[in-house]
């Protein structure tokens, strides 16, 4: 069954080139009925847009470089006021973008949006012919729940994004280990599961047994009126571990993060080591000017204590990403000072692909 | 407690106003930390553009024209490329809205997504001070779970939004009724708990008993390779009746839409009278050129036999929306055929601050 849905896609593009209308097959990132952007069968891709008064219109990856390649792009200009650019080949994986309208960030309207940025950005994914590991596929579905509660540190609402496994519901006496997952800076609660596609990665880990069934809850990690540690710590578990049939040892609840969420995560992971037993960080910051000894409030100052009491520490990062020196940095000083840690690396940037990947090589490890 | 939020914010703006340093506050639909659009204390709004290359920026109200008055409206340009627009005062509720950059619809960065309009489009909520019923309170909160399943009908994966009420956890031995619950046309299953807030909805009026316990099911009314009327009778609700503790007989299922959600709910509802025994059509279709006795499956051909069957028929519409006078013949012709039907009018455009009232009144009316 592997890449069976992404041969089909890239067989219809081909067919699609030869009918010659219009190439390609719509990205699986648009809207319903949106006919552009199109994905070609080597993986260029065409934008579109109508902009009849527009004096340039062009095509910007999320932070100028992605795995789009480096933009902006121009766009030309049809006579209808049609603009159009076709790039790439573009790297397989989820790469924010928008087009400038005359200098102005405007979202394309064939494109869902997601947040990133600080704001609601339009998205292209590109399907990995030989990846389906982040694919809603025929195994059984676990649940996202969005789940709303008043936070007594902040005195605002907030809403988790709370998946439970497939069997939650009909297994009613069963309790849960809980992994606690963080996204990046300038994302939101919902990024894991729009962006990330955490709930098809524990649905097909869980079905393929390679992950014992657990509950993922993923917030957002900006908080005002106090720090995101104290809702974590004084709000969140508390509420997780009131509203779900969950396991409340610390051996059985685990956090992680990506970029600024692995900062937070080895943060109040590490820093709160009566709570949490699992700590990972994918694409985060490494030792820098840091001394290991007094980092993460001591966690590493005696080694054999810490060796005991963590069960896992997880560290990954993308062989292209800007921070891979800093992580590995990280990595190879723990493991100079004897501090168990498992190192990932592997192809990729500072982008969502390598997340999934992140999470699909974690999960599996957590409650062992 | 009604308004108490709203009144605060009424207050906070009054004071920055005093202050000078920006007058009002931020609509409660931006995203985190955007300064505009701001809300006045008389209600009118002011909206903010970075845009130093465009010849020319508006805003755009959803449709041309919505709650917030009959657009496009010209921004002004400062010397740093900056451009405002005061509009207003806005009516309260939910409007969609886009800026238009030289001629080309963008969304405002500063306000959160919500899909309508066949896209994701921008959009401006105004509190109501007289009403809370929409707003998160301190009630015990219901969950919604995005519910993604196969559809045996399209071949596709599809998802629905479930809302199980605050008890559905703890007490888990009770089966609840069920609601469908639709969208309008050119927005998504996302549109009633984004826009329309039907969980908080829910969550307040089963606090005050107001209303039964139940679920509510929200679904794309858009069905490619087939309809959604086949989508609903046979995928979604053998899928809902497997996956959650539902009651499964007609007495306990209804179903209601709003616009296109409305027809949509009358067609399914009142063609499938062994599936459904509450309707609700809000600001749907009206009458029109049809004939009362064969409409719907010929629903209304046998009087006695439609009033001893359905347990509700109930039809609502905004008086300043262009379908009243359609909605209401529909009305009058049930009435005077002697089929038992509950008529809705009340002030409001073709917009979600409606729908929000129409599902507050039409919900209290179920399963009694």
């Amino acid at each position: 069954m592997i890449g069976a849905m992404k041969s089909l896609v890239l067989l219809a593009a081909a067919l699609a080139l030869q009918a010659q209308s219009p190439e390609g097959v719509p990205a699986p990132s648009n809207v319903r009925a949106a006919a552009y952007p199109r994905i070609l069968s080597d993986r260029r891709v065409v934008f579109q847009l109508k902009a009849p008064a527009a004096q340039k219109v062009q095509v910007m990856p999320g932070g100028g470089v992605n795995g789009m390649g480096k933009g902006p792009f121009d766009m030309s200009r049809a006579e209808d006021g049609t603009w159009t650019a076709t790039i790439g080949p573009v790297a397989p994986g989820f790469h924010y973008y928008w087009f400038l309208v005359d200098g102005v960030p405007a979202n394309d309207p064939g494109s869902e949006t997601f947040f990133g940025w600080g704001k609601q950005s339009g998205a292209l994914e590109v399907p990995d012919p030989a990846l389906d590991f982040y694919d809603f596929q025929d195994a059984p579905h676990g649940n996202v729940h969005i789940h709303w509660y008043r936070s007594a540190v902040t005195g605002q609402p907030r809403r988790a994004f709370v998946y439970t496994p497939p069997a939650y519901d009909s297994e009613a006496r069963t309790r849960y280990p809980v992994l606690y997952l963080q996204h990046g800076a300038g994302e939101s609660e919902r990024g894991w599961t729009a962006q990330g596609r955490a709930n098809f990665i524990l649905d097909n880990l869980i079905a393929g047994k390679k992950a014992v069934p657990m509950i993922v809850v993923m917030e957002n990690g900006y908080a005002s009126g106090g720090t995101f540690e104290e809702v974590v710590t004084k709000d969140l578990i508390p509420e997780i571990d009131r509203a779900y049939r969950t396991q409340t040892d610390r051996a059985h609840r685990a956090i992680a993060g990506l970029s600024m969420g692995g900062g937070q995560a080895m943060n109040i992971g590490l820093g709160n080591p009566s709570l949490f037993a699992w700590v990972g960080s994918f694409s985060g910051a490494g030792l820098g000017a840091r001394d290991l000894k007094t980092m993460y409030k001591g966690a590493f100052a005696d080694t054999a204590a810490f060796n005991q009491r963590m069960k896992l520490l997880w560290i990954g990062c993308g062989t292209e990403d800007n921070l891979i020196a800093g992580a590995r940095s990280l990595h190879e000083a723990l493991d100079q000072a004897g501090i168990r840690n498992t190192w990932w690396e592997g192809p990729g940037l500072h982008e969502w692909q390598v997340w999934r990947k992140h999470l699909n090589a974690f999960v599996p490890l957590l409650f062992r």
